[in-house]
């Protein structure tokens, strides 16, 4: 359903062209920092960039009705409310008879009928995760509290891969620089190049978003179900589009030998360390005190404008579609925000679950 | 922590060289049938293979202490309780000073201490599966009576790959003739090589398991969060060694343009259908009535008898070990039943929550 | 925490001197008739009655912000706000040095410390009902689609005690004619008495509030722990003021022998019904088709006017405190709706959990 | 279901005449001292008296399969079974026909079919608060590694009731010195009169404990909904023939005045107390540092032997049937320390949640 998290639940509400889009975040613990200011700032890197995003104007202005006073969380559930200004439903109404390829209209409309809110994707929309992103401002103000920062940018967008091996200090600094979220200069204009190529066609391209979280402590995770993995993993695939998640060396750990994939413990500093990250900063379910890191895959933008085929569902019948609307040619820059924001959240719950929030 | 699942809930218990490893579940409705030998039959699938499994020979007797009554379940918890046998914990005390690479030694005994039960790798264990099996069987009963099937089988062991498209009979038909779970008689051998060659060298390797799942209804699953990929992917992480889960395209996905990814619907027999399944099954959250096509990546074996580094922990120095105790060279053959299991699970809670059990 | 429900989830947000208070209700099926009209209606039964109520004058003008399409649920979460109108913070500030007794106060000050929002009561405050109550419209239309229906009544205030056996139909008839919410109307009378008499002395009144389930079907609940009358009970002690709760015969069961509390069996036009009602409808944690009985005792409201004895937090001695502000003198009245939609919520919940709305 | 609590979770298992009964505990923190001896003390505090318990003679053999090493816990569930010896199911099929009056059997028939255990009750038996009890041992000695005390009583047998005001050492002191549970000599033997006069008629009779915890920290509780009063009181109602649940003053406040109710803030050597406890020690959901103090009505057992009045569902007529079997003719005494260990289960839990159990 529409509620995440444990010790730190987030329940996201709305539709992408009813009232708004919302969110509440329960379980805070009072006293963190949280101005509005703050919030509206992780929401607005949200937003659309000119050139490669869509052209739907939203202002998304974040409204806090509950749990902060005075710039400090109160202990009361986070209320945010975003207003939907920008909306045209003119052109929805047929996805009823012929659903898009690649969106969640046919199995909505089986599982709740004709109340289905089908008006730019209703409960579906990529929308939803703006006010998720609110909620995961709170979230890292709580990670702030405890030395953990968390920095995600474009890894790879269509063909254009940056296999770079990046660090967390690089890419903190340059991955908001880009509209592209690239986390160098040079790769951000092949990407750009790529999406708008992608437009122009009125195609779209997929791509992926990596995210490395630094300064965890070891333990946290609630194996054996409840893991660190396990738990990005399930919010991860809450945001729309994503098909694939992996840590470490991921899918490529298939083909190593345990003694090349097996990180060595080291001492550095006094610290115990692992000179490799394949684990990805996770074992057994447990932060290991290594970066986190993870690698989410998104696939293309299903609105695209080109002719698709569908089916009629009223006669029964193949058929085809153009959609219109405003569309996003590449989901992922925009993706890149969420990806911290959602990762933010599962650990901040985790924090809290494993008792590194105390009074 | 220990308990998966919402409608139809999961709690494992028990540790590797404990009294034995056991699970309750919660929520299945009165009058499946269900036998003993039923849920045996099923673990046995988990047991390790002459050859390429480890030496520890456990019987693996299930008893069933609640919930059947006459070959059919009752409406009460069903537990499950599976002794341990032929453990041999002598190895073990080592690895609190000098944790083992790619286990969860080291974050386990930061979190819960000097009390961590570290024998055979205690709650951390692989052996955990077993009772998750026993548990699968119920809900593939649950399944059964709705004309949903699962069948999984080793795509890649090691640097071997079946890139073979299989369908959904033909990989029922064979998962399990070949003690590597692979689909197709010659892989199979290729695969037995490979991880026989990794094992003589005191080495081990991971591999891939795909997932298909067949007949399920369109619109399972319970967006915005409890979405069937996000449960899926959450079950998968839990089982010990994976490091990645994909459906569809899946990381593919990254490089596709929409008018590529995007699975024309076509009606088929007067069903909806669609001609590709990039997806995996799921638009939205929601199953599309395509087969569930999910891919779990598991690291090679983290046990392996080459000497290794690590670090004393009472000395904080640099260190070495061997890790000694009897092994899988490769789990992923035993892996393809838990994926089996893990998956029915996820999915006999969800039809539960969507009302596809109906009083 | 501020979420309750498992099939059927409420989260309420909000405090009473913040901008407003507000819910989302998460798991309605799609189709359910809700209409603002009906939302406001069941919020304006919780409003104080001239006289006998608080002069803190608030609209309680309820928006809908998701999950409601014209006129129906769209299955999408419901949302709720209610913004504050008329506040006056002025007087609170003095309660985090001398507690108000009888409030939350003092725990909510050690718990949550500085940061607590004490104006008003804060999230403790009873005014966190309102958007329960609308909530609980929600959940009534539910029942009302599967013949189920609530009513409740002020059976006791102060020393006015109602002892006659009354049936649902007469109860629905009247409790809400009389602004004490009593169900005759000669008790309504002297009852009103008892609150003005309270009122003008500077004090308060407790009360009891009896509430009627009928239509349910039999096997509601899902024991051993969330059976019908925990999960009722829990959602009633989550009502400021709430000291007690019980069902049928209740405490006075204590001083039956079997013979006299076990309801007969009988069968009643082929259905099979209880001569007596001393289970208040449930057996088992389970609803066995007779009237659910539920009382809920009330402590008489903590804001009095008179001088009263609290400590100075600051210098760890003891103090005296007049409250001031607007206050009802006692609170069952407004609290008979409350119950109402308290009830529905859990009743709702338990339905969808046994499978009664099923797909 | 068959699972309660959040951060500390109790799962129970097994049915009255099945192989046993048993539970899992988890999330108890690693380190906590708990032996079988222990948990076997307790278990043994639940089982009949002579004389005035049933005759039904089970040794109640508690087993601790997974969570204890070295008289400690390890962090991983804590799994208790209890085997089921001396059953005696042969008189229970009938009851499938004619249900008995006061038990789960009529509703528990409709809502499991003919798959419902219906052999001593099933999982609707009073044994299911064995494996309980067991666990509640667990929670007990983690209270005791902060300070917390549990001790109840039988404030009531059927018509003696004990209104003498008793504080928690003499309570302590005195509970499980006689067979009734009784906090005092002489009351016990008037106790003991009534429920042996009882017994000798074929018929049984009810009662309530009182229950006191001392020593919680202030703040212990997650209200809105998780408050403190609620979640004991859900707890409360699974344990079978509970009736009725109310702190402090309970129902008795309803009677009375604000400003006889309301308990003044005093300083007690430096600590703020309350001079009464009309509070039962919970303010606002949340544990205001005076003594916790629930009162829990129980019904007079269901099982008497006196011929009583059902109906025959196969016939749908009225009927008769004269309940055998082996039953106790009040369950006061046994369920004191069931409420004990359901307020230590409900306490540990929401210590947890509140950090009180910090890393």
């Amino acid at each position: 359903m529409n509620t995440i998290g444990f010790a730190l639940r987030l329940t996201v509400f709305g539709s992408s062209h009813g009232p708004g889009v919302g969110s509440v975040l329960d379980g805070c613990p009072a006293g963190i920092p949280v101005t509005a200011e703050m919030v509206q700032k992780e929401v607005d890197l949200r937003k659309p960039s000119a050139g490669i995003g869509t052209a739907r104007a939203e202002e998304d202005i974040v409204q806090v009705q509950s749990g902060l006073l005075e710039g400090r969380t109160t202990g009361a559930p986070i209320q945010f409310f975003i207003a939907n200004k920008d909306t045209d439903s003119s052109k929805y109404q047929a996805f009823r008879v012929t659903p898009r390829p690649g969106h969640a209209d046919y199995p909505a409309l089986v599982k709740y009928g004709e109340d289905h809110d089908i008006r730019g994707g209703g409960q579906f929309s990529g929308r939803m995760t703006a006010p998720l992103v609110a909620a995961g401002a709170v979230a890292r103000s709580m990670l702030v509290t405890k030395g953990i920062r968390i920095a995600a940018y474009s890894q790879a967008i269509g063909k254009v891969v940056d296999d770079k091996e990046r660090g967390f200090p690089e890419i903190n600094e340059n991955h908001f620089k880009h509209p592209t979220r690239a986390a160098d200069h040079e790769v951000a204009k092949r990407m750009e190049k790529e999406i708008l190529s992608a437009g122009k066609e009125g195609d779209s391209v997929g791509g992926i978003v990596r995210c490395l979280v630094v300064g965890l402590p070891v333990g946290v995770g609630e194996p054996f179900f409840d893991s660190l993995d396990g738990e990005l993993a399930k919010m991860m695939f809450a945001i729309p589009a994503v098909k694939g998640v992996e840590f470490g060396a991921g899918f490529r750990s298939a083909k190593m030998r345990g003694s090349e994939h097996n990180d060595p413990f080291i001492m550095v500093n006094g610290e115990v360390r692992t000179e490799t990250n394949n684990a990805g900063g996770i074992l057994g379910g447990l932060s290991d005190g290594m970066p986190v890191d993870l690698r989410v895959a998104f696939k293309p933008t299903a609105s695209i404008s080109k002719e698709q085929r569908t089916v009629d569902l009223s006669k029964k019948e193949d058929a085809t579609i153009r959609v219109q609307g405003r569309h996003d040619p590449c989901i992922v820059p925009r993706a890149v925000v969420v990806v911290e924001a959602a990762a933010a959240l599962v650990i901040a719950d985790l924090l809290l679950r494993g008792g590194f929030f105390a009074r």
